[in-house]
């Protein structure tokens, strides 16, 4: 019985060898009617695609087997993108290496090593991409596909990430429509792509309303607790304090949190606080956050998929994919106390309503 | 150059074909003046520790592989382990394919692959191993590692574990060192070894102690945060209340912490609460959790270590380890308000006083 990965690779053998089905069939299954020439030059395309020929001619396949690189393997997010990827590539029979960035910051040695180890694919999360690095894969033909990455690559170069930009539009309209008109924000590390399309978000949920952004209450910082933290505590010691946090991410709105209980100020209750990514501690905090989901699973999924287009030669219609966020109303959020929303002017029914 | 794994490679294939290194490295260098049987027996020993044959007699490395298999991939701990196991993996110049439990209860169909895909070996994460499998990957010659198993293992089976017993007792010493009395205690699932060791490090702390179990202040259940939340609810229900909840995991614990804010009370002013694990989560609730840490990286990196000595040849002097468990203190506990320290005895100085 021949599976649908291994029939899909043998039709891109054969598209490449410029030869039938057929013929390679011919080739994989030993019978000897096939020219030399174009049994050999079969024969190299198999190999690289993760058949190794055996005996006399036969050819039997062997494992197929991607790369799945992260930057350092520390964020919580990734233990999702993983499990997605491995499921998607469970179901085309596919093994994945998982490893995080050698210390080869040009990648000529690194794309040697996987072509040599026979690896159809890799895909790259949350790093940075070179154009010396890009090169090199496409020198050694090792399709490539990034998660989130950090900075802008090439406009070639395939990715996938998620819609930040909605989503922290999103998270403020949410924190708007409850009543909220002084929201803090902690934008991310400066210069991550990620951070900045929800920080733009946020700027546009608040235009929409009317609001035009206080410079005194955002503040910024690498995507931690200790961030969320310290941030937090200076945000809430502004006069009059705002009455909602927006953290660019999970980790820092935890910090945040934190930083309310030390000041004896209840979430929700006396400072609602969003976060970003839906990580496994949002569901579990005290109380359970309110935030925005990243379909970090699907996003390893599609990343998958795409690289196994690629390896069996087919193109992308769009290099770059941005799967949607979701919003997720938890216990962290709520309308402000009466005290302070006696204080602030209610929600504008529409947009194009000029600043206040 | 040759390097230390390739090194230790040629060693065990010399010892398995029994003849000398010298001999070994004649065929990986393509020396005619080797017996055509030797040199047939020598290569396929090759094959099987990752040395491909190529061109005439030749020999070259490839990738050396292991698998790392997780039960679910669900568990914030793994993304610990397989951390340490990549960096171990890496120093080695292993690369690690990973993957979740196939759904092939006797293992036969799953050893031949590993087998047919050359893997040297196989480390299982949190699985239940059960002997056809263990007899299974002894046939394909894959030796197998174990972390965490579920179950008891048959003894040879090689496990690299914690010392969950010393862990819930120094939980527990912990509490009553702060001056609690009534201590409540959730435990794990049934019939988990790691929950039924933890579980009686608190009898051990308690009857050190001089006090006795108290039924009414145990309940179980899966290692989640609903069961967390929801024993915690009834145990701080009980009257008098508990001062203290000791949790068999972090997520437990943070389903406590959570009960506790719903119903009201602070923590710690109000109850003290510890887990076991100190996921990432622990260190980011509010307020940050006491817990007792598992070296998860490390249990990953020894995993590794132990699998590639079994895969040389050697033999584990004991086949099951575990390693050390640290109890971190953080904020979720204090010594009993003095309202409820009042109504209960001081701790006891020394063992062997008779239960109270």
């Amino acid at each position: 019985m021949v599976r649908e990965s291994q029939r899909a690779t043998l039709a891109a053998v054969a598209r490449e060898a410029g030869v039938s089905v057929p013929t390679v069939s011919k080739v994989v299954n030993g019978r000897t009617d096939v020219a030399a020439d174009t049994r050999a030059r079969i024969e190299t395309l198999l190999n690289r695609h993760g058949y190794v020929a055996r005996g006399l001619g036969g050819a039997q396949p062997v494992a197929r087997t991607v790369d799945l690189v992260f930057d350092a393997m520390r964020t919580p997010n990734n233990l999702d993108i993983l499990h997605g990827a491995l499921e998607a590539a469970a179901a085309e029979d596919v093994d994945v290496v998982v490893g995080t960035v050698p210390r080869d910051p040009l990648g000529a040695a690194w794309a040697r090593r996987l072509a040599s180890a026979r690896r159809e694919g890799l895909i790259l999360v949350t790093s940075t991409i070179n154009p010396q690095q890009w090169r090199h894969f496409a020198e050694q033909q090792i399709p490539l596909v990034t998660i989130d990455p950090i900075n802008l690559p090439d406009p070639e170069v395939p990715s996938v990430g998620a819609t930040n930009f909605n989503g922290g539009m999103a998270a403020t309209q949410h924190l708007l429509e409850l009543g909220h008109r002084r929201i803090g924000f902690i934008e991310g590390p400066p210069g991550a792509m990620v951070a900045i399309a929800r920080l733009h978000g946020y700027h546009a949920a608040l235009s929409q309303a009317g609001l035009t952004v206080d410079p005194s209450l955002m503040t910024a910082g690498p995507f931690s607790f200790d961030t969320g933290f310290t941030a937090a505590l200076r945000l809430l010691g502004r006069e009059p304090r705002p009455t909602a946090l927006f953290a660019s991410n999970d980790s820092q709105a935890l910090g945040a949190i934190e930083a309310a209980r030390t000041l004896g100020l209840r979430v929700p209750e006396d400072v609602s606080v969003v976060g970003f990514d839906d990580i496994n501690a949002a569901q579990s905090s005290a109380p359970p956050l309110t935030t925005v989901r990243q379909p970090f699973a699907e996003m390893g999924r599609v990343a998958v998929r795409r690289l196994l287009r690629l390896v069996a030669g087919e193109t992308l219609g769009s290099p770059r994919i941005e799967l949607a966020t979701d919003l997720i109303i938890r216990k962290s959020t709520a309308a402000p106390s009466t005290a302070s929303a006696a204080t602030r002017p209610p929600v504008p029914p529409a947009r194009n309503i000029s600043s206040s």
